[in-house]
C-alpha cells in the first residue's frame, strides 16, 4: 500500500481527464480476466454505507472489492443502522470510516452528504450517489463503455432523454461530456428539463452554449418542438440559456442516454407520454450509429425487442462498472500507480463563508447542510465566478449571486461592481447577497 | 476453471441420478474437515438474489461458498433492490449475472422464476426456491442425508408429512424419490394433500401409481381415515388417482419427512390438529428404523423432546447443507469434475408455443410467465405425453391437454386421435386446447 | 486450530482479570498494523445473527473477522430470518452453529438470550448483546481504551452517567470496573438509576459500598443533589443502598462515560434536562484528567465541539474494538493461546431448578426463559449468596430470595435459618420461596 494522502472522489471532478484515461487503461488490464486480481488489495477492507436502497451500485462495488481480494462489511438501509437512533452521518463516517473499513463508500439522500463523509472519515470516500448531486462512478461507467465503443469521446454527438432533472447520473454524465469536448443534445420530458444550476456550471466552467436543436426523425424520442437543445462546450461562449437559439440541425447521433422517469423522487405526478425506445426508432437514419445507453434499472423506456440490438450496450455499462470500479478502488488504496496529475482542487477542499445569519445558508433545502448537519457543519461556499460574483455551496453546488462584497478589516460593504470593491483583498472578502445581510452582520456601508 | 457450458440447477431433474451420486461422494470428502477447501474456488463470486425471504438457505450457500474460498455478494429482500424501482427479474439477472458473479444464486415467490433466471444469466443459476414449483438444493440436501443413514435410496418407505399442497420441498424430494426407486406414503394434513400436477408428473415419468395405505400405529400423525396414500414407482402401472384403490398395509417406515404449515402461504386457514411428531409416536412399532427428517424451519410439528432421539436427523439436513452446496457449487463453476452423464434434457432447454392468445398462457396464475415476465416473455410448454397430448408449462410444469393439434405448414388442425393428426410431423406441430382456438389462430379444420 | 473445549462470552464474568489483560496484549500487537493479519483464521466462518438492529457491532465484529482473514456470514434484523417463520433461537443456532459458521456472534432483544445460544450451539458463541441484560464486547473494548489511556485500571474514578437503568453496556462495565478494583461515581438521569439487581449483584460479588458523592463543579451533568453515589469495591463492606450515607467528595475524576437516552427503550417518556457534556463542562477542575467515553451512538448528550478535545476518546473506543474483537475471536477460534487460568464458572455452566409451578419462573418479564424459551427451557438459578439464600436466573440474572430450603431425600423442608436447613447436603437442597411452593411441589414442614 502507498504512502500518499487520502484521496476522495466526491465529484467527477475529483478526477482529472488525463487520470480518467490511465484508469481507463487500467480497466482494460481488470477486464481481461477478472478473476486473476486476488492478491491485489488482500487485507483490504471496503465499507458500503447505503442510507437509500441500491442493489445494482452496492453489488458492483462489492463484487469489485472482492475480485481486488479485499474483504466487505455493508450497512445497507438507514432502518438497520445507527442513524435509526439518530446519529449523525459525520459520527457514522468517523467510526466506519477509523479501524472497520479502509474505504468507504456512501449512498445518502441528501445533496452534498458525500463531500460531509469525506471531511470525516480517516479514509478514502467513495460518492455512491448523493441525493440528486452526482454519482462520479457511474459517469466513469458511462465514459468507459462510450469510450471503448467510439474509440474516443472528444466531439461526440450524445443525446440526454427523459428525466433531466432528477438523474443525479445525468447531471454527472453532462459535466464529463463537457469536460471531455462531447455535444450535448438534450431531450427532455416535458417539466423534466436540466435544471437551471447544472446549465449554469456547465457554463461557467466550460463555456457551454447553448442552440435549439432539431434531430432527424426519432419516433417515440422527442415530445413537443421546442424540447430540444444542443449545447456545445467552447470557452468563448457565453451560455444563453434558451433564448434567442441558433437552431442547429443534427445529422448524426453518436450515443443516445435513456433514463428512466425517477417515480420515487415525483411520486404522484403522471408519467404518460415518457419517451421510449422502440425498435421503430432504432430503424431511423440518424441512428444508424447510435449507441443505446441506460444507467438502468430500467422501466419501460426501452423495449425489450431493443435489448438484441447490437447497438444497444446498458448491458454493457453495467459489466463494465466492475473493472472500472476495480480500477478505482486500486488506485485510491494506493495498490496501483497512476502517472498522471491530479485536479489542482478537490471536491473536498475548504471553502469560505458566505455572508451571515439565514443568508449563510445554503439556498437548497435538500442539501445536507439544511438537514442533519445542520447540527454541527457551517456552510461552506465557493466563488463560481467573479463578474458578478456567484458562490456556490461547497457541498452540493446549489449558487447564490453576492451583490455586495465585505472587507473583514475595515468592516465595511461594496457593492460588487466599485472600486473599492475591487481593491479588497481575495483572502479579506465576505459576500453578501443584500446590504441587510450585510448590516445584520455588522458591516457598515463603504465611504 | 473448466471450460464446460454453463449448467443451471433449475430442477431436481437437471442432474442425473448418477451425477447426484458423485456429488455426493463429492461431499463426503469435503465433510471431512470443511475449513481445508479454501483454494478450490478462489476468485470466484457468488451472488444471492434473495427475493423472499429466508436465513438457512441463504446463509447455507454463503457459508458454503466461503468455505470453496470465494467471495459473496447478497441482494436479499425486494425491498432494498431494484425490483423495487420496476426492474425485472430477467434484468437482475443480466446485470449481477454479467461481471458481478460467476454463479448465481435466485430465491423468487412466482413459480418459474429460477427458470427465467437461467434463461437470461450467463452464469450458471440455482435455484434456491421459486414459489410452490421446486427447491433443487433442499432435495439434494435431503436425498444425501437420507442415503447416509440408509446407506441405499431404492425400495425406501418414505413418509411425506403435514402440509404437501404447499411446501415446493415436498414436491421436489418426491420426483426424486420416485427417481431413486423409492416408495412414497403421503399423509397429509386434511385440505392440504399433494396437488394434482405432482400427482400426474408422478405418473407420466415415474409410472408411479398409487394406492390406499394403512400404517400401524402412528398416534397423532394420520388425521382421518382416507388420507394417507402409498406411491410407488413402477413404469408398467398407471397412476389411479387415489380412485379403486387396492389397500397397501405399511409395515416399517424408513423416514418421516415432516413439514410445517406454510403460514406465509395460507394464512387465514387454521391448522389446528395439524400431525405432530412427538415422543410416543417414536415408541410406535412401524417407526423403530424411522428417521425424523424435517426442512427447517420447524414451529411445533415436531416436539422439542424428540430432539435428543438418534433418529432424528433434521439438524444434521441442515449442516450437510453446506458439504452438498460446496460439491455443487464446485461442479457448476468447473472446479471438480465429475464422469457421469448429464441427462438429455435441461429444465432451462427450449420448449414449444402452446396454440394462440389467451389459450397459449400457462394456466397457473403464480406462473412468472404470467407475473413480470408477461412484459417479455411468451409462455413455452413441453410435451409431457402423447395420448392424449398433455403439455406442461416450461416454466412452472403446470399442465393442460390439448385436444387439438395444427400442422404449421398446411395451417390446418385435427383432432389428436385422428389419422390426420398422427402424420404432422413433430416439428411442425402446434397444440389447441379448443377448436375456437385453432380459429382464433387462423387454423381452419381439417379435410 | 487448537482442540481446546469451547469458549463461550456470555457475560464479562466469562473471562478472567488475567485472561482480559493477556487479550488487552494481543490487541496491542493486531492493531500495530491492522492488514496483515489475514492468515490467522483462514477457513473459518463468523455468522452474526442479529436480531435487533445494530450497525456498529456488526460491523465491528465482521470486520474483525475479516482482517484475521475468516469468511462472514450475516443474519440481520428479524424481519428477513427464519424467526419470522415461527424459530426458535435454539433451533437457529443448532443450524447455524453446526456447518454454517465456527463462530457465532449474536444480538437478541431478550435479557438472557446469549446463554440459551451458548448452550444449543456446538461453537463458540459470543454475546453481541441481549436485551438489557449484558454486551461483554463493548465492556472489553471500554476496558481496554481505559486501560491504554490510564496505563491501569485499580482505583481510577470513573463516573457513569445518563441512562444507567437501560443500557446493557453500563451494567457489564460496572461489574468489569468493580473486579478490577475502580471505583464508580453515578450521575443517573433522574429516573434511569442504576438497577437495583446490578446494585445487588455489585455487593454481593465484590462486596460494593455504596456513599453520598459529592462532585466539584459539573455543569450540564448532575441533575438535582441527591443523585450522585460513590460506589467502591471493598470486600468487607455492605452494600447499604443508598440509605445512611456517608458524604465522599470526589475531587479527581478520571473518565465520565457517558450513554444516550435509550429512546428505542423508553419510548414516550420525556427526555428534557439530560445530562450533557459540554465544553464549559471540560473547563471544570475536577475534569482536568478525565477522559470522555461513550458507547455511541451519541444523539446530542456530548456537544460536538467537544468532540475535538484530546480528552474525547469516544471514537478511539469504536477504533479499538476492531483489535480487541480480533484478539477475542483468535482466541476463542484456537488461533492465538492464552496462559491466564479461565474462571472456575461460566455464565453457560449449568444452574439448579428453583422451587415449582409459577414460582420456578425467573421474576424478570424479559428474561428469554419467559419469552420463547418456555417452549423448551426450564428457569434454572444459581445460588447468589447464602444468609440469607439469594438465588439469580442463570439466564438474566434477576434474582429472588428463598426462605425455604427442602430436601430432596427427605421431601421435607425448613426455614432456611434453621438447624435442619444448615445440615441439608448442597446437592440435595431446592429452594422456595414460601411454604406454598414447597407444598405445592409435595414437601411437608420439617419436625
Amino acid at each position: 500500500m502507498g504512502t500518499a494522502p487520502k484521496r476522495d472522489l466526491v465529484s467527477i471532478d475529483d478526477l482529472s481527464c488525463a487520470e480518467i484515461m490511465e484508469l481507463f487503461r487500467h480497466a482494460d488490464q481488470f477486464r481481461e480476466d477478472l478473476r486473476s486480481w486476488s492478491d491485489l488489495c488482500r487485507g483490504s477492507i471496503m465499507a458500503t454505507l447505503f442510507l437509500e436502497p441500491s442493489t445494482r451500485t452496492r453489488l458492483s462495488f462489492e463484487s469489485a472489492m472482492l475480485r481486488l481480494g479485499g474483504g466487505v462489511v455493508t450497512a445497507a438501509e438507514a432502518s438497520s443502522t445507527s442513524q435509526a437512533k439518530g446519529e449523525s452521518l459525520a459520527d457514522t463516517v468517523r467510526v466506519v470510516g477509523g479501524a472497520y473499513a479502509d474505504i468507504l463508500v456512501v449512498r445518502h439522500p441528501c445533496d452534498g452528504a458525500a463531500r460531509v463523509a469525506a471531511q470525516y472519515a480517516s479514509v478514502p470516500v467513495i460518492n455512491g450517489g448523493d441525493g440528486v448531486h452526482e454519482h462520479p462512478t457511474q459517469t466513469l461507467c458511462d465514459l468507459y463503455t462510450l469510450w471503448r465503443e467510439k474509440g474516443e469521446l472528444e466531439g461526440l454527438d450524445v443525446v440526454l432523454c427523459g428525466d433531466l432533472r432528477f438523474s443525479r447520473t445525468i447531471h454527472s454524465f453532462a459535466y464529463a461530456l463537457a469536460r471531455f469536448g462531447a455535444n450535448i443534445v438534450t431531450i427532455p420530458y416535458p417539466g423534466f428539463e436540466m435544471p437551471k444550476p447544472v446549465l449554469e456550471r456547465l457554463d461557467a466552467e466550460f463555456g457551454v452554449s447553448a442552440v435549439a436543436a432539431s434531430v432527424g426523425d426519432l419516433p417515440g424520442l422527442a415530445v413537443g418542438d421546442n424540447s430540444a437543445a444542443y449545447l456545445t462546450a467552447s470557452r468563448p461562449h457565453q451560455l444563453a440559456l434558451f433564448t434567442r437559439l441558433t437552431p442547429h440541425h443534427v445529422e448524426r447521433i453518436d450515443a443516445i442516454y435513456m433514463t428512466r422517469a425517477q417515480r420515487e423522487r415525483h411520486s404522484g405526478q403522471s408519467t404518460e407520454g415518457y419517451p421510449r425506445i422502440s425498435t421503430e426508432l432504432m430503424k431511423a437514419d440518424v441512428m444508424r450509429d447510435a449507441r443505446i445507453m441506460h444507467p438502468l434499472p430500467r422501466t419501460d423506456e426501452i423495449e425489450y425487442e431493443v435489448d438484441s440490438d447490437p447497438r444497444s450496450i446498458y448491458f454493457r455499462q453495467a459489466e463494465f462498472g466492475v473493472p472500472v470500479r476495480m480500477a478505482l478502488m486500486a488506485y485510491l488504496l494506493g495498490a496501483i500507480e497512476i502517472e498522471a496529475e491530479s485536479p489542482e482542487q478537490f471536491a473536498s477542499s475548504p471553502g469560505r463563508r458566505f455572508g451571515a445569519g439565514v443568508g449563510a445558508l445554503c439556498p437548497n433545502e435538500r442539501c445536507i447542510t439544511n438537514s442533519e448537519a445542520v447540527r454541527y457543519l457551517p456552510a461552506e461556499f465557493r466563488i463560481r465566478r467573479e463578474d458578478p460574483p456567484v458562490l456556490s455551496c461547497a457541498y452540493c453546488g446549489a449558487s447564490r449571486r453576492a451583490e455586495w462584497i465585505g472587507c473583514v478589516t475595515s468592516r465595511r460593504y461594496h457593492r460588487w461592481d466599485s472600486g473599492d470593491a475591487r481593491k479588497i483583498k481575495a483572502e479579506n472578502r465576505v459576500y453578501f447577497e443584500s446590504e441587510e445581510q450585510a448590516r445584520v452582520e455588522g458591516y457598515s456601508v463603504g465611504r
